[in-house]
């Protein structure tokens, strides 16, 4: 069972995996190139992944079969695991606890080779849709308290598999960086009274000068401290606290805004390696008021090294406002 | 000039660079490859980076020329300027300030294919002997709030050239990470009027089943938490908050700890790309009672990716038990 150990200084948690712990030896671990051929993600390959916990499949198709548009699997090398106690106890002067979670993949497309730059709208919405399907259904589980949604796409953007997928991962406790949002906007709130996402995102509309998408619900920018070149978030232009609220009316607008932000990022920096994560409130939902989920996307073109984990501070060589122009200027829709 | 910017929800600070910023197509920055030929770091092109700071030299030999033994130069591209006022502004419910700050570097040896596995002890010394005096100087200019010394070994860990050096960042702020230290053994404090990091050392040397290097004044351990595979610590044994209130029989034992660690860790993980970063007070050193500083060394064998972005949640696949055990049968001494 995996642990989960906590900083005594910074609080920070740490998962350690105990069963079959690597050497010294088996790194830099080498993404497998399958190349199609042994991709455990392919259509037809469907025994060499846990079975499925939900799939959006073609008429009269079986589980664990070829037919499916989009397929949701159990990690097989989870973090966290979904069966037993979340047993807590301290040694000496550390915390730790059993690392309960759930670990899933969202595998995007049968498509090996496709990616978010030509796949169609509509598969993007089938992906978005899975992702809301699986966040509404794990979140009944009470010993949940964060469910966090994100994709590694390139090898250097931490992706073990090249086929296109993304992850879900649900952890019994609210990890920090979420905290750390959720204080600062409960700040701004007892502050102002106003949702500060809400103010940046009418201050950005108003400005004009770090916008790269817009539609009816959502509008994509690139955020005013940007740690990365071209970082991009995409947020609801209504207020709203957790993506699980999400209506079916604004899944294919977020889909629509996530498609064509992507397309111009992938144009404009020729198929960057990326992450992107999906933002928003704890389980417990005690932050309704000042809580505004959103998704960030980043481009992962320079390297984070020593400064950076020493400070948290971050040095862009790109002025967000030159990263929006040039995202326009892409010539995609 | 640089700009630093501010997150307005994580109050996280961010620089950014509008003097020639990058362009799409800038990325990804190859490491410079100078194999000694055309490297401004070696003797003999001292006329390739500003005009020295400081240097430790052998006798009869002048500044800007060869015969050093440690060099110390401003950064030719630095994150932050040395001249100029600290100007603060808000634009809407942004705020910044001017890029002020000092960025040097630490020019560890002449040899270009030096590194701590193979310099002697007492060169390993004549470097952490400069980091101190450049700490203790920096100090002195009352706009910087905190002085931050690391190294980025290895392209892999943001190392953009390949002749072994350190760096030096002043920062008219106190960086977020450094706040969240400090903030947690000042609760610590205040719950147990005993230091943290006092107690963590005590635990470890007790149980001994994390413990790298111990000498006089100094212990070496894989901590309880460790977010990266072989991440290690060097710490004083006895309380100081300072690295700049280090004494001088202190520095030899320092650089006898990290010497010592660091070849362990070269040897047992095969020259790993790598960076250190020294953890001090800020200089306003109201921290004195609670803060204890140390050395973070985080070997890179692992690629960062969403979920650790997202959550500041780390999954480590090589409990920090088995690291030391490894490092111990390094057959280093």
């Amino acid at each position: 069972m995996p642990q989960l150990r906590k900083d005594p200084v910074t609080k920070r948690w740490v998962i350690t995996i105990h069963e079959n712990p690597k050497g010294p030896r088996d790194f830099p671990v080498l993404p497998t190139d399958t190349n199609g051929h042994n991709c455990p993600f392919c259509p037809g390959h469907e025994s060499q992944t846990p079975q499925e916990v939900m799939s959006y499949r073609e008429p009269n198709t079986l589980p664990n079969q070829p037919g499916w548009r989009v397929r949701v699997v159990p990690n097989r090398y989870p973090a966290l695991q979904i069966e037993g106690d979340l047993d807590r106890t301290g040694i000496g002067l550390y915390d730790m606890m059993n690392g309960i979670g759930a670990h899933e993949v969202i595998i995007e497309t049968p498509d090996h080779h496709g990616g978010f730059d030509t796949m169609s709208r509509d598969q993007v919405l089938k992906i978005v849709t899975s992702y809301a399907d699986r966040y509404r259904d794990l979140k009944r589980d009470r010993r949940f308290r964060y469910i966090l949604i994100f994709k590694n796409s390139g090898a250097a953007a931490g992706a073990s598999l090249d086929h296109p997928h993304s992850q879900l991962i649900a952890t019994p406790i609210i990890p920090k960086r979420v905290m750390e949002e959720v204080e600062g906007a409960k700040q701004y709130f007892y502050y102002k009274e106003r949702c500060v996402f809400c103010d940046v995102i009418r201050q950005e509309l108003s400005s004009g000068s770090r916008i790269i998408h817009e539609n009816e619900n959502f509008v994509a920018f690139a955020p005013f401290a940007s740690r990365f070149p071209f970082e991009t978030w995409i947020a609801p232009k209504d207020h709203k606290a957790s993506f699980g609220d999400i209506e079916e009316g604004e899944l294919e607008t977020f889909a629509s805004a996530l498609h064509g932000t992507l397309r111009k990022l992938i144009k404009t920096l020729n198929s960057p390696p990326f992450n992107f994560i999906i933002h928003t409130s704890p389980c417990d939902e005690l932050c309704t008021d000042y809580y505004h989920w959103h998704l960030e996307i980043m481009p992962r073109l320079t390297k984070v090294a020593g400064f950076e984990w020493g400070s948290g501070f971050y040095v862009n060589p790109v002025p967000p406002e030159e990263a929006a122009r040039h995202l326009l200027q892409s010539g995609v829709a």
